[in-house]
């Protein structure tokens, strides 16, 4: 966790003031939100807000947008406009990209009947599985309501194809749920979807606002392979983490049946594995952790965590051509190094 | 039911062909969409498409707009264009408002444990509680992309106003459970955003895509009236209507805390009704019909019905002074008088 925060700090030292200013930006702008819509929804959302989290979404939409910030002369198209100012639309969109992921988490802690998150009561927990489900609602259709107060049709294609996105990732999930059949490629097309179309889509808003809209193709890849590692490098952490590291304990995902990498390579290796039922294995949960340590043994968590770390380098290789500032190019690789550090 | 269906066959008849070919259209949209967006979609929206309904909100998208189907001459605004094709932008707005209003069915069916819908199993009983959460967020999302597509900053607003209505109208509904102290106004309210706003919504799409901005807001209010009386008249229906009728046992509000207009105005009546604590008084969910006997010996269905009734009229009047085709406003006065008919 302290080398996540070092990291952290890293990012916003190469993003300089400009990026803190507009992380600042973006707080106030999601305190508006959660208060501007209804008793109901301050009371629901404010804790969920207030539990923080990363921003790593707004952060990406930042680092890809030009900017003062992160050492680029001010002017059209900066993060900060000429006077200084911030875009309002950057911030719009740094919001739309949290709220939609706060939509998700809210949805998530409903269906996995969380009391915790970050520590703190979940909105299902604090409120019941209807004002959750209706938050997580409101949450999603004012997501859509930033975007579209820019005026953007493009920035909400990009926001709906994303949305669709997590969505569809959810339910192949479910639909691949305690399956032996799962291939790697159809794993890392679920990773795309329920997690990496968010990443591109606040790297392709960051570069449409931010005046850059030519990479808005060549950072929006940037962005899927991030996404990508941090879905990859979650579900090694699933079943290898600590618990004090993750606020879970071991093999969470086994226990509801998603089939994640370091299962579908273990499978491949050890025979035994391959012909469990897993249904079956961990009806008595206890089992669960013997069958991470089993996994663990041969040798999948290690590669899960290569291929992961193959699409770290991808993703700063899909820099070194582009058109930016380097240190604009530093603070995006200290981001794709973070997710690694997030692991370390 | 046969009331119902001849009244639709007379707002399709007032219609005209241009009316049946768009909604067509729409129905052909939407089965696009079930099946373009991954197998576990096309296998849960499918079910939930072919189940139907009465099309209500993309029917007002499509009156709302000019249109050679309601009387008007071909020409630049129509439905019809000037060469007789459908206007992509309006099928997409019925799609959105259609697609977000299942988006809704499918939550509440989740919320409420709900079997059956129309005669069907419902997604949250095929596939249970997160494939279903999981497919009415991709319905939600793909009500966002069709009208991103259009290019239209100002409809995306407008479906983000009405969807964040929606999600403030549930949560302002289980804050109100149970309550004895639901002001008629603060139900108007409620009625206004979780009905009302679509209703809205979808006429003021059908203006800004069918040529009509100008009317957006005069229709829209026109809309938003219709989509009270439907709430309203709802809300009398769950307390006095034949089961066979609902396709659910009476007070089914009562039994989830849901305080109604019927109840609030008979609490005024009726001391006894006023002194009942409604929690306690449905644990035995076979008391529920008593309580809805002793609201209707008040005579507060008579008074709901009536204030329902007068929304109908305002509506109508609305339509009054409007720059359409005595055809465009006949069908538009068909379907307000059609939301009054489904309850007679």
């Amino acid at each position: 966790m302290n080398t996540a925060k070092a990291q952290l700090g890293a990012v916003l030292a190469a993003g300089g003031p400009g990026l803190a200013y507009m992380l600042d930006r973006t707080e106030a702008r999601l305190a508006e939100v959660a208060e501007g819509h209804g008793a109901e929804l301050a009371r629901h959302a404010s804790g969920t807000l207030a539990a923080g989290g990363k921003r790593l979404r707004p952060m990406l939409v930042f680092l890809c947008a030009g900017g003062e910030g992160v050492g680029e002369p001010r002017g059209e198209g900066n993060a900060l406009r000429a006077d200084g100012a911030p875009d309002g639309r950057l911030v719009a969109a740094a919001a739309a990209v949290e709220l939609l992921h706060m939509a998700t988490l809210v949805h998530d802690d409903v269906l996995d009947r969380a009391p915790l998150r970050r520590g703190r009561p979940t909105v299902f927990a604090a409120g019941g599985r209807l004002a959750a489900t209706a938050t997580g609602d409101l949450l999603f259709s004012r997501a859509f309501a930033e975007l579209a107060a820019t005026g953007s049709a493009d920035a909400v294609r990009a926001l709906s194809a994303a949305s669709s996105a997590l969505a569809r990732g959810e339910l192949m999930q479910r639909a691949d749920a305690w399956s032996d059949d799962v291939s790697p490629e159809r794993y890392l097309e679920r990773c795309r979807l329920k997690t990496a179309s968010l990443f591109e889509a606040s790297c392709r808003l960051g570069a449409l606002f931010g005046g850059r809209a030519g990479l808005a193709a060549a950072v929006g890849g940037f962005g899927e392979r991030v996404g990508l590692a941090f879905q990859m490098l979650d579900d090694v952490l699933d079943v290898s983490g600590p618990a004090e590291r993750t606020g879970k304990p071991h093999g969470t995902d086994l226990l509801d049946g998603t089939v994640t990498l370091p299962l579908i390579l273990a499978r491949e290796r050890d025979a035994g594995l391959r012909g469990l039922d897993l249904r079956e294995a961990v009806s008595d949960p206890t089992r669960a952790e013997g069958i991470c340590d089993r996994i663990a043994l041969t040798g999948a968590l290690g590669e899960a965590r290569e291929r992961a770390l193959e699409h770290v380098a991808e993703a700063k290789l899909a820099l070194a051509g582009l058109d930016m500032a380097d240190s604009r190019r530093r603070a995006l690789e200290l981001v794709a190094d973070g997710v690694v550090e997030r692991y370390a």
